[in-house]
């Protein structure tokens, strides 16, 4: 991952018992929780953690996600979150992610989340301008 | 609820302290799991248990799933899933939920998923034949 | 139930596809969930909401869990948590819970929880009086 | 961690926004998930993946679990997981388990979980030889 050129960022997640259902599958559910777990990660090496940027009074929440199943995965196996910021406006971040089991490279489930960057009591604002700034100097 | 002439099912849940994230609201990703509840409810009732749908061999697989996050939920709330089948072709369910707080009716989450009926191996299949019936005879 | 002569309140759960892990049971870890739930459901019945509670300042904090897995419960089954507050002292209250499938009243799990009441940094206080007193009057 | 002289097996597990509750701290849940996710990287270090133990017909169920939680973990911060096999008869294993925190050693959560192997039929079976023998060895 070269950080400088671009924005993707990739959490690598071991599918847990837990995560599987009667199918012995993936629960679908999880990849959304996956989608969350790369975002921090992507957030905090990026710009910061995600916990700090909540103390400052930022709140980053979802408002649209989009989720498309490909394959099933199973229990044990290494799957990548890949995460990658498309598209920003003034208060809007667009995220797309692409999960990949490292094995075979086979795409298991891909989509988006939109964000909203709002106060502490719910009001849209401008994405943070140090955010901004690392968003259009990497894209 | 009339469920001769429409096909309709509303789900009522309880918000759960552990649905709750540390902003105090349903943790989004919840609302995809409501969904869930909501449909196998649904399924219950309009045709058969999934469990039963299972055993005969038939999977209803999630292909898709697309999500609107509205207004925040809080814990303690009573929230009600509304499920409806919108549309359907040879192997393909699609499926629009509403969620809305029953105290003022305000729509907290709405979305779709998409299905697929499978044989045990993953390979499409027809919708079976009970269902495709009930779905055209109700709508 | 008669809750005026005892304090055991009764939640019934339908087991969810969601709760389930590969074997087709209800993985063991949702049963700690579950307890929360029913407790939930009976402080709210026996007193007065969990989130009224914490709002005035009072947290429940878990202390100990302690779970028994006598049998395995399916997707579909519906499950009644029975919840029963056996012990109390100044700060703690001891809860003991048994979960029985409804359709042959099997004993599926069972345990208890010690919990403590806190102020919001954390330090135990004494249990509230109007609990102590509902306690007591109904022992 | 020194695996030819002792069975202690440590998984570093980050605290995620969907495992905090409304108070900001993990829901005590998923401590006892957390156990799992760990035993299950033992397992696997130790002698196999659970994956391969349970397609040879063995099940590993839990009988029971047992937890204390001394202090509040925050999203956020990395958790070290120590899993310690303790005690084994024909069919039942004892499992314990210490979580603290890496930033200040600070324990976290303790317990532990009792397993019985079993076929799949839910008959308990002896522990297999080769991990009876690992067990034992490393004792």
């Amino acid at each position: 991952m070269d950080r400088l050129n671009n924005n993707v960022e990739t959490l690598s997640i071991r599918v847990r018992y837990s995560h599987c259902d009667r199918m012995g599958v993936v629960y679908h559910v999880n990849y959304l929780e996956y989608f969350e777990w790369a975002r921090s990660d992507w957030i905090r090496n990026f710009w910061k953690s995600y916990d700090e940027v909540e103390k400052e009074g930022y709140y980053f929440i979802v408002i649209e996600s989009h989720l498309r199943f490909h394959a099933p995965a199973h229990y044990e196996e290494l799957l990548n979150v890949q995460v990658n910021p498309v598209d920003w406006g003034r208060s809007k971040v667009e995220i797309e992610y692409r999960i990949v089991r490292e094995n075979d490279e086979k795409l298991i489930c891909s989509g988006k989340t939109i964000h909203c960057f709002t106060d502490r009591n719910g009001k849209p604002v401008a994405i943070p301008i140090e955010l901004r700034n690392l968003l259009t100097s990497n894209h």
